[in-house]
């Protein structure tokens, strides 16, 4: 059996190896927290720092592949390993493009593949003499993950919030939605795409409310975005699971975002919604099988399950027997045993036809499911 | 978390374990090989032999609740854990009665479910005289398991091939088909029937063909069975979940075959093509949750991969990779590294609205699947 590697135990990690289990694969995982949602479902854990060279380089040995669920790790130890002819998915060189935000924007610049303009700030000084850029966004080249390295700078006032450290400043568009696409791109460089999701913000909290798939979108858009998700993982020269991630302005033209190199929580519904899943297509692609079919069985929606504010301890899942009760409507619970606010805790996938059942189904399911804790 | 745990590590518990990994559940597996399918995907794995009481009875204590993948697991430390308040699936009195066929028959006779007339046999002797009752199936009373305690008798000539261990002979019904029904229960009395499965023979080789969801039952019979099954998992006194084998004759009798107390081969299509599988379903149930919706989304079949003929040792796949590129097919590998002739290597489930679609993709996948070995 083919033996292979994930960097990080999270919930990507933990829905990987339930999507590892239908095949002949030998599997590891490397973490720091040996109670992670991963940890007890692969065939072998290993405790350590998936940001650490040894401990990556050591883990990586011996194994025939490796992939991640998480940017943050050495890529120097992944160079290194392969080198030494290890397969990893995504290639370290991909890698070092996309988890630094300066060298994405520059990637996507100088491959001509729109995306919003932006400046690069090293000091905090570079970014208060760019009052005349605003409104914009400031985020962390490095270190930035799940919202944390993002600051929203509107006016000059906003500026003092934010980085110091280098960073990009990007240029706020007048944005009509935002969608995902998730691509796979096998070894052999062959390609297959996901229908595109609309990623949906309540607009009162600036929050991702849900995500539904397929995107509506006209065909005009819908090829736009195709092909340019197809350039961004041309250009990446990188076999994988990528996560596109796109801006759509009120002209109709489609911007590139972010791109990330691996399954990625805008691909979820797939497990239930599409004949192969985001996590069977990497399996797929790790084992040298034929790409999935990534046509959707039905429309799918998912709503993330976020600890609610406040709430810290032993999670608690309040409503969960409601929304098990609805019938077309599928549960993950992660299984961390702590909640805290804002944490991913879970997401709940529905499929159906019918778009407006989706969305009716999600804001019962948003007003019943409440992650909570017994200590407040 | 909840604490569970499975009597066994084989392809039930590996799919029970991926299950799993949607809810919040400590997962324990008894099981005597360190290698199996499912020892890997659970919290913690416990070397021991589920025959053996003190093994079954030391892994059970301390736990909320233990379920089977099998019905040859030691049902006196199942009882003592039951007084002793752990929650058993099915309950030990229910095993009891379904491991044992003659008590199992004699089930159905005094509770009023038809089922094939049989005479009960505890020794050759008894088979032997036995030349009026012929063609007949001589099944052993107990160790009987995929085919192997069951032995048919069609003429006195066969009569030799009989058991000499207590059995059950029971009479040939003139077969119009075989189906299967997945029923839940739960803890509340509480039932859930999954559309029944057509199982179909092949009638050269007498060995089962593929099986297809939902089975093609007139109103009148499919009345007849989900009466008889309800009738069957009510008598039974227990929740989990049950499969129910039936015969239909030619003139649309309906006669119980077997029940197992467990998940059940019958039911694998029912992870893609049904919105709660059978292995999300007795979650549900040992958690105490609502019971699923077993509704189908799409039919469903399922081919089943047996190790070839001849071939024993390390398990090679042919023409994996064609069955990977149909569009609406997927496959379960359960990761035994050795084959052996008519082992339970994996299984192929095929979603789609036209069943005839169905039928010609079980032949294609038939034709190209293929579990051989470098030894032959």
């Amino acid at each position: 059996m083919l033996k292979a590697g994930i960097l990080g135990g999270g919930q990507l990690g933990r829905m990987l190896l339930q999507a590892a289990a239908n095949y002949p694969v030998e599997t590891f995982v490397l973490e720091n927290d040996p109670d992670c949602p991963a940890a007890h479902l692969c065939h072998h854990f290993v405790k350590g720092d998936i940001r650490n060279f040894d401990d990556v380089y050591n883990f990586g040995r011996g194994l025939d592949a490796l992939t991640i669920e998480i940017e943050s790790v050495n890529e120097d130890a992944l160079e290194k390993l392969e080198q030494e002819g290890v397969k990893v998915y995504p290639r370290p060189a991909t890698l070092r493009i996309i988890k630094n935000k300066i060298r994405q924007k520059e990637f996507y610049t100088s491959h001509s593949i729109r995306t919003a303009p932006f400046v690069i700030t090293q000091t905090k000084d570079e970014l208060l003499a760019q009052e005349q850029f605003l409104p914009a966004v400031h985020k962390l080249a490095t270190g930035g993950y799940d919202g944390r390295g993002v600051q929203v700078i509107n006016t000059k006032d906003d500026l003092d919030k934010g980085f110091s450290e280098p960073g990009v400043l990007e240029k706020k568009i007048s944005l009509n939605k935002e969608i995902a696409m998730i691509v796979a791109v096998n070894d052999a460089g062959q390609t297959a795409l996901y229908p595109p999701v609309d990623m949906v913000f309540d607009p009162l909290l600036n929050l991702l409310d849900y995500q539904i798939s397929p995107a509506d979108l006209t065909e005009t858009i819908l090829w736009k975005v195709e092909a340019i998700a197809l350039k961004v993982v041309k250009e990446l020269q990188s076999p994988g699971i990528f996560a596109v991630e796109l801006f759509i302005d009120k002209e109709g033209e489609v911007y590139v975002n972010e791109t990330a190199p691996r399954v990625h929580n805008s691909g979820h519904h797939t497990i239930e919604a599409n004949y192969s899943s985001q996590f069977d297509m990497l399996w797929r692609i790790i084992l040298r099988y034929p790409l999935g079919n990534t046509d959707a069985i039905l429309p799918g929606a998912i709503v993330n399950l976020l600890g609610e504010d406040k709430h810290s301890g032993d999670a608690v899942y309040e409503g969960l027997d409601e929304v098990l009760r609805l019938d077309n409507v599928f549960v993950h619970i992660y299984g961390k045993r702590q909640t805290k606010p804002g944490r991913k805790m879970g997401h709940v996938t529905i499929i159906n036809k019918d778009k407006q059942d989706l969305i009716y189904k999600k804001n019962r399911i948003k007003s019943l499911l409440k992650v909570v804790s017994d200590k407040v």
